[in-house]
């Protein structure tokens, strides 16, 4: 018989929720090309812009403001291309962007400027005020989470320094949609980064939503689909799954907080066995936990959890099947931490149970690597 | 009662097969990040990897030579910028083009020359002969057959010559892709475009196949997914749906000369009405017929035979709702039949009475139209 898992890594991707795959299903039924002017491609289209409405609702936006694309990491480039077009010749960007954001900008031949994080992983605004007041409009892409830590960043603030100096905020609200309610206007972003299969949506689908400031111009070229601002043919189903995941994690958002209780007694356990949480002292997502115990590598912690049944993940899961020493733990000034860290991510499914679970088996494995030093001590 | 309806767009979009569907919900109970090491990430990279020889097998590549992206316009566009990162300083492509690969080209900066089609719809080979002898290497853009005509491209001559002249030749397959066999090495393409949607899988995927002369070079930064050559989480149900769709498509060749015959009886019914066949004395896909009845517009013949339940298109689907004269039809010397162009497409699901229901349906509606002018005469 094999062990029940336990998948604690929401932050890498979500199981896809029933809602949604009843969504695609349904969309697979009505088989149209969005284009099309006859009656399947008219119930094609209907499917879209239901959804539109639907994804457009999460962040309080009306749908017109939403282009549909691939996924989180188009949303990022559609943004700064359309930044670049737009005439904006620097990016200040985060340190803890995802590699999504860090590595457009840096291939987009524009100036790029790192801005710090504090050492609970907070973007230093004091610092952005400053990077503003030099030459030139800029792009300042500021995610709403960390995908690592979860620490949620001052967008507010950071957009009323970034509105004063005639800039372009692009947000990547990829980690946090779903997980805390987000209010696109009084966040003040001028764009931001949407994606389905973090919130319990099909992977291959996001969306990039855009204010009154900001012109989407397409990078992708072709058809006109999207109202010219993303060409190809829509992914219906796709697009579908992503309306609906987003309606139900927006009924799902006050037992999330759940999730937040849960995460700070797992947090409790392996605090009291040495660890450190990263981010602590500042507000985050309810779900994430990052934490570090020095001397436990991250790929032993990851190795050693699948063993016992549990998934979780060493920083961000975007490099290809390699564990890298967290980039964004390092950022907060805690390089000597970054070999250790952890993240341990819950969603729509997690229970109380898989929480507690997940600190059964590593204070297990951690212990036994306790032992092993002593012994070889 | 609704009337049961028809659809002969396969060249717009495909209904999704079963088998693709099945692939999809499987990938789905799957759910992981196939960058992810633990269990359920294995399992998500498993699935991308069947499906990878899977697509390869379709065109008798290696698994490594198939890259995922979000469809065939992306395809086309990796392909294009990668062409272009590796010097390739002007751009032939055919008049018969899809959009995708034509307006790419003029984004790119580069020069664009465009190389005409015969009366046949067939790209003119002597003239492409004459456009390499010029300075500079080219990336030529040749389908492998038209979306709107159906005809199959000299694609295998072509190579020979852009291959004489140093060149690199992309090959847009989504059209011909399940419908007819593909050897990608005996047609000498460099890289070549396929899309799921078309053959049966979701839309929202496709994959960019690629030869040892070609070197493909990201234009979606971000993580390393798929080797470097594309960032963003893989859309892994989606990738498994095009799998299994590319294996029943491959399956079910055999068969499509069927629709080749269905399409046939058609044509010589609309013919003898007073129709032209577009493209008919070239080598065409087996389930494809542009048809034009002068003085029978386009968009009255696709509403006219929508209220008939019969769904069908007028030339490309990729606008946005709107029918427009036929830009190929135009390119083949036949303006004056441009207005009055009509595009039927069969595929896996469609039956010989879909080929009849449709001819009965277009005959009564171009009879009506014949009467009303000579009432007005």
């Amino acid at each position: 018989m094999s062990k029940p898992s336990i998948y604690l890594d929401y932050n890498a991707t979500a199981p896809v929720r029933p809602e949604a795959r009843d969504a695609v299903l349904r969309a697979f039924e009505a088989a149209g090309n969005p284009s099309s002017v006859h009656a399947s491609g008219r119930a094609a289209r209907d499917i879209v812009e239901t959804a539109r409405a639907q994804v457009a609702a999460l962040v309080g936006v009306v749908a017109g403001s939403v282009t549909f694309v691939s996924g989180g990491t188009e949303a990022d480039a559609l943004a700064i291309g359309s930044a670049a077009f737009a005439g904006f010749n620097r990016i200040i960007v985060s340190e803890g962007e995802h590699d999504a954001v860090l590595e457009t900008a840096a291939a987009s031949g524009l100036q790029v400027l790192k801005m710090p994080l504090d050492a609970d992983g907070v973007a230093r605004l004091d610092w952005l005020e400053e990077a503003l007041s030099d030459e030139g409009r800029a792009l300042v892409c500021l995610m709403l989470a960390n995908n690592e830590t979860g620490v949620v960043q001052p967008v507010a603030q950071a957009a009323a320094l970034v509105r004063a100096a005639d800039g372009w905020l692009h947000v990547d609200a990829v980690q946090a949609a779903g997980k805390v309610a987000i209010d696109f206007t009084a966040l003040g972003a001028d764009t931001m980064a949407l994606s389905a299969h973090k919130l319990g949506g099909p992977q291959g689908v996001g969306a990039l939503v855009a204010g009154t400031r900001a012109t989407i111009v397409r990078q992708q070229h072709g058809g006109g689909q999207e109202r010219g601002r993303r060409a190809g043919t829509e992914n219906v189903a796709g697009i579908a799954g992503f309306g609906a995941a987003v309606e139900a994690a927006a009924r799902d958002l006050p037992a999330m907080a759940n999730q937040g209780t849960w995460r700070d007694a797992l947090a409790e356990r392996v605090k009291a066995a040495g660890a450190v949480v990263l981010g602590e002292g500042a507000p985050r997502l309810p779900q994430t936990l990052c934490l570090a115990a020095e001397g436990f590598a991250s790929q032993i912690q990851v190795m050693s959890l699948d063993l016992a049944g549990v998934m979780v993940s060493a920083g961000s899961a975007c490099s290809s099947g390699k564990v890298k020493a967290s980039r964004v733990v390092e950022a907060m000034g805690r390089a000597d931490l970054a070999p250790f860290a952890l993240r341990v991510s819950g969603g729509w499914a997690s229970t109380e149970q898989d929480w507690i679970s997940c600190g059964d088996a590593w204070l297990a494995a951690y212990s036994r690597i306790g032992a092993r030093r002593r012994e070889v001590a």
